[in-house]
């Protein structure tokens, strides 16, 4: 198996397993407590934090380990809003944050606070200006991640830190997918990071809050982690997420170097080897080892599975692979095509032979995914001068297959009306256009579902 | 080292140390993901899961895996108010629940929710009619231990629930304490354990949530465990919770056994080596391995230090070893001696002559702490026909050793007044009167503190 998901969870470090097999033996006991068993784990949590800070660049006094990098988010956003709530309740967050950000945002403004999301461009990234023009009196708080976890690219973190503080608020960084490779840049207030996505163990996230910023703990009082971190300290896995992290830090220059050549490779290579597939991201402003990618009239969930069982463990922000039913909420604010998505994420370490295997294998899965999918013929009926499609009913990828199959009975500069129901059309259809430089006029209600109107150009 | 800690936490089973060392290749992905890691990752969940329901007797889809015993009260209290919201916000609680339940009511009262504090008796049992009573309209929630964490006192908890059910309202138990030695009887509504008090690691706690009862969850929202813990799912950890508890749930008969009798021991034993000794909690119904007991002008901090030195790790209630500065809240409800307070709680297989060398040490320690303390003569003067000790800007244990120190020269019949600012002497003062047989008056203001009247009867 080639496991290319390390933006979702990257497997245990060596170094990580060997501390935590350490520690299982010396930090088990209550760090609060007086004896021996006590002193002996509040030692090692005090050295995990002294390292951690080192690691992020910040006094070990800031550094909370938290539960989870989503809880570190919940709590991070959660209380640096209550610390600032005299200023206003106000939350900017950029479209394209993780879930935990942006759910974060949602029960806030459940509970009557207001959240501006900052668009992005198409290749994922914000813009500085447009971030502080997002800025106004009132606002508590700004969240940005370092970088994106579906499309990889980075965000311009420095300069909105800038932004930021001459607007006077504080910049909450999600460090989660960067922190493996190097400290965040730029006078940020609170930064967030996930062990398990730098080869550490789960159940251990890291909450850094700047000295100096107004914060406020919500919910039960405990007094572990200075407040801000209710439960037991789980000592083993803090010391081995921060033994992993120095680990991983002391190869990322090297191995950055190696994954940026095989992701280029692979972002050269998958439009000369498979028809109609959208690389997406930056190119060159990205994390090293992430690469994504939509394919045309293609079922992500199918290519999913076609992958797994040629041993290729892969994730896919399109609609049909996730619980919601709704494609990806990054790629839908960069504009960019859902269907048929897939994000390679290489792990630490990924070996450059299973790179090339995926080139090789992948043009026959897309292959064999859109012949499945291409069988039927289109329902198409005639309405006055325009041609109707009618795939209500039908999931992505169908409606983009049926309208590609009539395009060419439609009249250069006569229209084509998409019937749909599937959400993922609205962002899909507009995409196929763009791909395909045909125009696309816009969307009305119909009697089933939407009708997105394409007028061919070409 | 002896370490007689286990209430606070227990070393990891070796049972759990396997599973964990198994479950971190095999554990470590994202069990929502399709791919072969992330199915082997969702299978040993699921598994975790069954089991953790067979030996809590529930249903599996009952139980929520959270990042602590901590945890798991937080949400659970805050899911079952916020759940009840409309039949109201009156909480009820016993005195002596461990601080998670405590700080979560006080949460609910700064909401503007209003709870009850159930009273307990010397023993630091509640009455079930009791609790009974401080149910009424508009109580969403009741919380009840099944066994207490500093003295070991069993609840009646079965019949307190057929109390809450015929008042129709839920509740939860807090069964920290007592899961490894079987599951909670009757009819709960929501329980909450932690993996590291019964072997397994930090990092799991448990929360169940029967079928029917209403719950809602607070704050962002997260897809993972059914939307009741948020934050990536710690597999390994939650792997190695579930076979610890199993394994000490397969040896609790035979262990329970064992603990008892040389619990048993030190109870009868300790009034016999240790002048002025108070052992607390109920002498039959309670945990098989925990012991407290009190011993009278002693300074807790200290003797915990002294036992140290000797090779024992244990733990006190009294003030002077928290960092909070007040006595323990339970040994307060139930209104017995705090000071010189010690708690023996024996892990799993606790040696027999580890309990006996305990034996042999603690009277010389208990001693020496007490020739430390006694030295200074106390400063007496005498007020129309009152005598006064002055301890004020005194510690505990002083003013109770001042106060034995004259009771002498009070003639029978005659009253002494201790003026003391540490506000353990509250608890203190009554408990040497009720030890004593001498006659506790009460308190009044003085200029300096608080003036503690006690009258002379024997």
């Amino acid at each position: 198996m080639s496991y290319f998901d390390a933006a979702s969870a990257a497997p245990l470090h060596p170094v990580a397993r060997q501390a935590l097999l350490a520690s299982l033996d010396e930090g088990w006991a209550d760090p609060s407590r007086l004896y021996r068993e006590g002193r002996r784990a509040r030692m090692l949590l005090d050295a995990a934090r002294e390292a951690a800070a080192e690691a992020v660049g910040c006094r070990a006094d800031e550094v909370v380990f938290t539960a989870s990098g989503t809880r570190a988010v919940h709590t991070g956003v959660a209380g640096a809003l209550a610390g600032r709530r005299r200023a206003g309740r106000h939350l900017v967050v950029s479209a394209v944050e993780h879930s935990s950000v942006l759910h974060a945002g949602e029960a806030h403004a459940r509970e009557g606070g207001t959240v501006t999301e900052v668009p992005v461009d198409r290749t994922g990234a914000v813009d500085p200006g447009a971030f502080g023009a997002a800025l106004r009196d009132g606002t508590a708080l700004a969240c940005l991640q370092s970088a994106n976890h579906e499309v990889g690219t980075e965000q311009p973190v420095a300069r909105v830190a800038e932004v930021c503080r001459a607007a006077g608020v504080p910049l909450l960084v999600d460090a989660a997918q960067s922190l493996a490779w190097g400290p965040v840049d730029g006078e940020w207030s609170l930064l967030t990071g996930s062990a398990h996505k730098w080869g550490g163990p789960a159940g251990v996230g890291l909450l850094v809050v700047r000295k100096g910023v107004r914060f406020a703990v919500a919910g039960p009082a405990d007094e572990r982690e200075a407040g801000r971190a209710a439960g037991f300290e789980n000592i083993p896995a803090i010391v081995a997420a921060v033994a992993s992290l120095r680990a991983v830090r002391a190869e990322a220059a090297r191995e950055a170097a190696r994954l940026r050549e095989l992701t280029d490779r692979l972002r050269a290579r998958l439009p000369e080897l498979v028809p109609d597939v959208e690389v997406v991201g930056d190119p060159v402003r990205r994390l090293p080892g992430i690469v994504t990618f939509s394919c045309l009239y293609v079922d992500g969930e199918t290519l999913l599975h076609e992958l797994d069982r040629a041993g290729f463990s892969v994730s896919s922000g399109s609609s049909c692979t996730s619980s919601t039913l709704t494609p990806s909420h990054v790629l839908r604010a960069m504009g960019v095509l859902s269907e048929g998505n897939v994000r390679v994420s290489l792990p630490f370490g990924a070996a450059e032979a299973d790179v090339e295997r995926f080139l090789e294998v992948l043009p026959g899965a897309v292959a064999g995914v859109r012949a499945k999918l291409g069988a039927p013929a289109p329902a198409t009926v005639t309405e006055g001068d325009a041609l109707v499609v009618d795939a209500v009913g039908k999931l992505c990828p169908v409606p983009v297959i049926e309208l590609a199959k009539v395009i060419g009975d439609v009249p250069v500069g006569g229209t084509v009306r998409v019937l749909a129901d599937d959400e993922a059309a609205r962002l899909d259809i507009p995409a196929w256009c763009a791909m395909r430089e045909q125009e696309y006029v816009g969307e009305e209600p119909a009697e089933k579902g939407t009708a997105y109107v394409v007028r061919r150009i070409r």
